[in-house]
């Protein structure tokens, strides 16, 4: 009976990715058309990705060159907390919410820019619905993916995560403030990175006390500039 | 082109689902026959999942009285590190390897039991893949279903996932031994716990120190004895 199911529930999945990914091509020529480099930040629950995105944007707002103007699409099943958040740094936020949806999907990014004044920006930020899994497997339109790890998740989830990790642009290891107190071997992390993934660049930070954040900029700023792809 | 394609997607997955209820119906079933209490641990990758069943099945081993008979099944992606680590404390533990499953699913349980030597077993721990929202909907044959959060996830995680919330039978905040080096507001954490389920019992605890372990293993006794439903 499982076995006769998943044979009929495959096509269909593929269907909606097709769907998807049709949506997504359009985002990404639209994007491109307008010079908006754009970064869809998956991570973990609480692995930090909000308040990477508010060191970021304050940070942004706050120094003089080069100048960026971002906009930020933040995905989660319920509040509008992160958006909230993130509203303190950067005018044009929109927060979506998924209801029981454990990730973005194009579709929901084509109508939330809908929203967005976009005429100077050249920097999006798209904050997926907290969840190593489930956000990979959809394109969005973004340039690229940033994986987002914290110390705090153990130094086995490369591991146990291969698909985010083999499809990630960069990684971003958060939480490095805690590394006193914490077991985590470094070392080991980044075998496990290498092997599924032997050149992405491997990026400490720490959202809390800015430690390792001028690295980020820096991996931005190249890609606005059109030097990472 | 989107509404289209969501209207044909539902059926099917209510059919999948109902395949999974009609699995787990017949696991819960044989479950009560043999007297074995079960739990479904759900958590976000890194809450502690692992390191929580780790100094269970530990102190389980090393107590005199009551005696505990456990089996394990463990839901991962991709490694075998948990079931490897669950496996020094336990003779009954089988990983599962989900692929790119990001949830556990009432057919692997169902599989996996057909490998483990039931006889005297009565309590049996699932950990789920490391996510808090996909789980949720799938009826693996438990008795309750555990939500594990931790305090380096902030406190933010009960209100953004409501749908575990609502489904918990037992609420655990692991890593309290962290709290001295992070800021996680308790009362809100708890008062969003409180509006979506109103009588859950929360438990702090440290996996690590052991901090709140007896009340854990008061609650799992409990479970075991029937006192729980």
């Amino acid at each position: 009976m499982a076995e006769q199911i998943r044979t009929v529930r495959v096509p269909i999945v593929e269907r909606v990715l097709e769907a998807n990914d049709d949506i997504a091509a359009v985002t990404r020529a639209e994007l491109a058309r307008r010079g908006i480099f754009s970064i869809d930040l998956i991570g973990a629950p609480g692995s930090g990705k909000t308040a990477l995105l508010e060191a970021t944007l304050q940070q942004l707002a706050e120094r003089s060159a080069p100048r960026r103007r971002p906009a930020v699409l933040v995905g989660d099943l319920a509040t509008r907390r992160d958006g909230d958040r993130l509203a303190r740094w950067c005018e044009r936020v929109v927060q979506i919410s998924t209801g029981e949806g454990c990730h973005l999907e194009a579709g929901q990014v084509r109508d939330a820019l809908a929203g967005v004044e976009l005429e100077g920006v050249d920097l999006l930020f798209i904050e997926n619905v907290g969840n190593l899994i489930c956000p990979v497997g959809f394109d969005l339109g973004q340039n690229v993916k940033v994986g987002l790890f914290s110390l705090t998740e153990g130094d086995d989830k490369a591991a146990k995560h291969p698909y985010l990790v083999t499809a990630a642009d960069l990684i971003l290891l958060n939480k490095v403030d805690l590394a006193p107190y914490l077991k985590f071997d470094r070392a080991g992390f980044e075998a496990d990175v290498r092997l599924l993934n032997p050149t992405v660049p491997i990026l400490e930070v720490s959202a809390t006390t800015g430690a390792g954040m001028d690295a980020w900029f820096e991996w931005i700023d190249r890609g606005v500039a059109g030097l990472l792809e």
